[in-house]
């Protein structure tokens, strides 16, 4: 059978590289643990930036721009701050290049007077900037977004999902009150759900993190976890509330209306170019990339089957002018994007590359289809039968009235597929440790899923020791699900009574 | 008479700070040179990069993104390949910190082997790509685009015009031939001019740099210049043709159709949120900044005069209705942006604060205007009868009909303002050397303008002489216009025949 792509899914890390090179979306650079995003994946970031930027605008939220420069003291505040603060960052000590002996150095002359850090998270120089911009509960709330390149050392690099550099958005606010920092925190993570589960056509489950994996320096920290194909966890999105405790550390005070002086609560909240490796393991099958319509650059393909003959030109303009039918319709709220690939290739080469690279409807359009008013239409969502490839030939007016529908379609089902999938493998009902890891005993690559069990919420000391635990299984906290029974079984490492349920899993 | 600003323009670079700063855009950051673009500034980016990414891509160019970090090896080989190679940029040398003796500093243990720099511009490591990605000719063109932050350590910074990062688009195009990248190179700056007068309402001369104004390594480089209201030149964006330079160094080649390994020819060109510093100089008044319409982050602002009182209710309904209904026209091909202001501080401190951001037309609600369905209308470019105000009422419904009309006519009157001003100050007829010195006599605050002079065209050191000369006065050439007559007088500097006409000034 002629697949896509030469590895399937049972060699899941491989089959993820391969998925990413044959949909041509990125590529490692000479920088260590820095990608290049290519046109295919960068298409889909912007398709991601657009609609939460829309979002993130329609709940009030207004973007601005900090430096990519943070001064050490700044870090160095934060650290004396937050047990749990992370030291691998990329550290500038030197502001100009000097030839010296021949060769081009860092010129001892130009160093810093003090090192400046390239920016892993923006907490501390936001912070800095609201503790300027607030003055009286007039300025508040204050609710600020941005688009950014931040940087973390990673010694373990993988496209999209953990690079040296990776784009995101984070947001940053300020508030008089701690229930409004709480509301505006929740609020921030079900744009996420909504966003992941509507737009990238990703089931996740919304809940708070254990105290062992907050974010440093956050009184709570909740998340948006989603269930890859190989069982493992992606967190996709964290939001933070974040207390008084940035607030303390930057002076970000402000008048209340007695006119004293009052610390703000703030909250942090951020997705990252991560979302595109999330989209790829949920929705990729063994011939490559299969893209929700929502976030498709192109959703619909159009390639004209030439052959160096006179009817060529017939056929080119019955494409053009299907792509110009085409364009001038709106699916989830945005005009079509459709493409004419006019590349001088191979047909069936372009045919392959379009189903690597995921696009939702390919349409394939020879003399014949276009001497009939025809289309011959692939959906990258039900490419097969058996292993045959499904093209089916439809009346052109057909297509075009049906086109949107179609699209809706094929997001509703790569939802249906992935939630299936979520539903089947949270697994309940183990009650003891042995229970875990008899289920967990075979190995790292034997897909698992996650377990829902319940605990005591142990905290400090109690909490490192089932962490450690967990961790000699390869196994982490996820979350505890904004969504809880009524009665709890007795907690799985303690015995005690159980107050809450927790999803363990194996994660990226 | 009460300004909206303190300041005037006869102090025009304390009135550029006042501008900023009144119109909230901006300002400085603890971080020296770095600055925080603030949500009006960035609001007004959003724009730009909007519209200039339509044009981006409508003419061919697909958007990536390439790493922040660029070994120095790959900044070697670039300075031994060009000459007037800049060596002020940021430098990371560490990528851990570490508390050592209760200070927080780089980790020596952690010191990169290779030290990254980080980019001042992107050909480097774009090209180092291009070279993996180009094979034969029909991966040509090869046209990219990128939308980033840059850094280049500045000594004397100011906000928006010379900041030590700032963010820009950077196109970066490989060809088969000399012809086609010249072409390409002669479209982006076109593409430049346009969206420089059309957009930005901000009328440049495009025109060729003379050699000592290269940019290191480019064959040729082309720039727009506009002329701000201190008389004053600002390079508003440039268009590089690199000829086979970069290729050789990089090793771009390709498989032409005989099968022969050639060297590419490649092209650069750039604009950044300079453009925004030269909006401000080019369009602000007395009063503080005055938008083009067509980039404004908000069109119209609604200003609902509320006096707690139970007419309020009423007034708030009117206002909401009429946004509603503007929100449904279209201007400059987009949905028309507006805003109700329902920001609780004064109405008579949001006038100011409109008039200083620049909205184009800001609409007043008060009860009366509210009762008889009237709009009280200011127009930000024609704020003043004398020093008063000028506020008209106008009925709603002939203000709905117009209001489209109304910014169209403002974009073109900021336009033909700032066009009749530069035409007025390009002075032509001074022959020789002292009438140079003569002209420019009263030092750096005098409105001069430029000069248009003929020139032989040398170069090396003829040229840097020319160049040094000029700089005693604080001059240099801006560029050749690409609209050139047919005869020459002779060379202001030389005394030769003349070959060309250039333009002289000051600049940012």
């Amino acid at each position: 059978m002629q697949r896509a792509l030469n590895i399937a899914r049972d060699r899941f890390a491989d089959w993820y590289q391969a998925v990413v090179a044959g949909a041509d979306m990125a590529e490692s650079s000479p920088v260590r643990g820095a990608m290049v995003i290519k046109p295919w994946g960068y298409g889909v970031w912007e398709q991601i930036q657009a609609e939460l930027d829309r979002r993130i605008k329609a709940t009030g939220h207004e973007n601005c721009y900090f430096p990519l420069f943070i001064p050490l003291s700044f870090i160095a505040k934060e650290a004396d701050h937050v047990d749990g603060f992370a030291k691998e960052m990329a550290v500038v000590t030197h502001h100009r290049l000097k030839m010296i002996d021949g060769r081009l150095q860092p010129d001892p002359e130009a160093k810093l007077e003090e090192p400046l850090v390239v920016r892993p998270t923006s907490e501390t120089i936001i912070g800095d900037a609201f503790s300027r911009w607030i003055r009286s509960h007039r300025d508040l709330p204050l609710l600020i977004n941005q688009w950014a390149n931040v940087v973390r050392w990673e010694m373990r690099p993988r496209l999209f999902l953990r690079t040296t550099e990776f784009l995101w958005q984070e947001g940053h606010t300020a508030h008089a009150s701690e229930a409004e920092a709480v509301a505006e925190t929740a609020m921030a993570l079900e744009m996420y759900r909504s966003f992941a589960e509507d737009v990238l056509a990703m089931p996740v489950i919304a809940g708070e993190k254990p105290e062992n994996e907050r974010f440093p320096g956050a009184v709570a920290t909740w998340s948006i976890e989603a269930m890859m194909q190989d069982g493992k966890a992606l967190q996709a999105g964290t939001s933070h509330f974040l207390g008084t405790h940035f607030a303390e550390a930057q002076n970000i005070k402000f008048q209340d209306d007695a006119g004293t002086l009052t610390l703000c609560n703030t909250t942090s909240w951020g997705v990252s170019t991560r979302l595109i490796g999330g989209v790829i393991m949920t929705h990729g099958d063994d011939d490559g990339l299969r893209l929700p319509p929502a976030i498709a650059p192109r959703q619909i393909v159009v390639v004209p089957m030439l052959r160096d003959k006179p009817e060529d030109e017939h056929v080119m303009a019955y494409c053009e002018e299907l792509v110009k039918s085409l364009s001038k319709l709106s699916a989830f709220g945005q005009p079509l994007r459709v493409l004419l690939d006019n590349k001088k290739i191979k047909s069936a080469e372009k045919r392959w590359n379009w189903v690597r690279r995921g696009a939702p409807l390919i349409l394939e359009v020879g003399p014949r289809d276009a001497a009939g008013a025809n289309v011959s239409m692939m959906r990258r969502d039900d490419l097969r039968d058996g292993d045959k490839v499904k093209s089916v030939i439809k009346p052109r007016q057909d297509f075009l009235e049906n086109a949107v529908q179609l699209l809706t379609e094929i997001q509703a089902g790569l939802y249906a597929e992935a939630k299936a999938r979520l539903d089947a493998n949270i697994k309940t009902g183990i009650t003891d440790w042995a229970g875990v890891e008899n289920y967990f005993a075979g190995g790292d690559d034997d897909f698992k899923g996650w377990l829902r069990i319940s605990w005591s919420k142990p905290t400090g000391d109690a909490l490192e020791k089932i962490g450690a635990q967990l961790k000699a299984l390869k196994l982490t906290i996820r979350n505890a699900p904004l969504d809880q029974p009524e009665t709890f079984a007795k907690c799985l490492f303690t015995g005690a009574a159980g107050v809450e349920e927790i999803l363990i899993g194996r994660a990226y």
